[in-house]
């Protein structure tokens, strides 16, 4: 069955400043001074990163009693490319992570729980494949 | 040149909640409490949402001198649908989106201009290409 989650996004008066809703959460994302923003939060593949880690996180914590792992604390350090030549691709050309766990589980053992959380992470098959994106319209209010 | 964008994501010691850091701006992820969560935030695949309605926000701001375009306001309303089946993909298999402009411009310079927006986002061509995602390590701390 197919779950369809919603946001909106609108820009905000101020510089670059964008501010987005989903289920009365709210998130500001905008850019660096040296951009041409304000600097009043993250930037929008920076909030790519954070999403891709926290999928993995809650997969992580998720899944570990049904792969009989156990860890106390979970972190993921994640970083990517973006390259501002002009002919080449606009999005990140590589996202590289590591996952840390504290855990007194073998070596083996994590890595195996690493790779079940990769194929098992919704934002990561996202980025690892493509989505079909759907303009469905442009609307002048 | 490449530019290097970095993140790092950490499990909180409540439930599903994630807490990610990018240059001192914080952003908390959390699952409803239907999907396990304490419900403290938006969840991963909704701040995918959030993060390509704001780029495409951030670009529409940017460039819109340049192309010759203007407008009062813009949001973006965005939504997308992952599967609960077993054997489907995990992640987006299509995210929709519907550009609003507050606009004095014809209809056809919108959507001109709607073109652009989704030629030059670097988060709509992360999500509607590959990126290739590395695994740098596992780490037992």
């Amino acid at each position: 069955m197919l779950k369809t989650y919603k946001a909106t996004a609108t820009k905000c008066p101020e510089g670059l400043k964008v501010e987005s809703n989903v289920r009365g959460f709210k998130l500001i994302l905008d850019e660096p001074e040296e951009m041409g923003g304000t600097n009043t939060g993250m930037n929008p593949v920076e909030a790519v990163l954070c999403a891709l880690g926290s999928c993995q996180s809650i997969v992580a914590y998720s899944f570990a009693e049904a792969q009989n792992f156990s860890f106390d604390e979970f972190h993921v350090e994640l970083e990517g490319d973006i390259s501002d030549d002009a002919d080449a691709r606009k999005g990140f050309q590589e996202i590289r992570f590591t996952m840390h766990f504290k855990t007194k589980e073998s070596q083996e053992k994590a890595e195996a729980f690493a790779n079940f959380i990769e194929k098992n992470c919704p934002v990561g098959d996202t980025l690892a494949n493509k989505v079909k994106l759907v303009r469905t319209g442009v609307v002048r209010d």
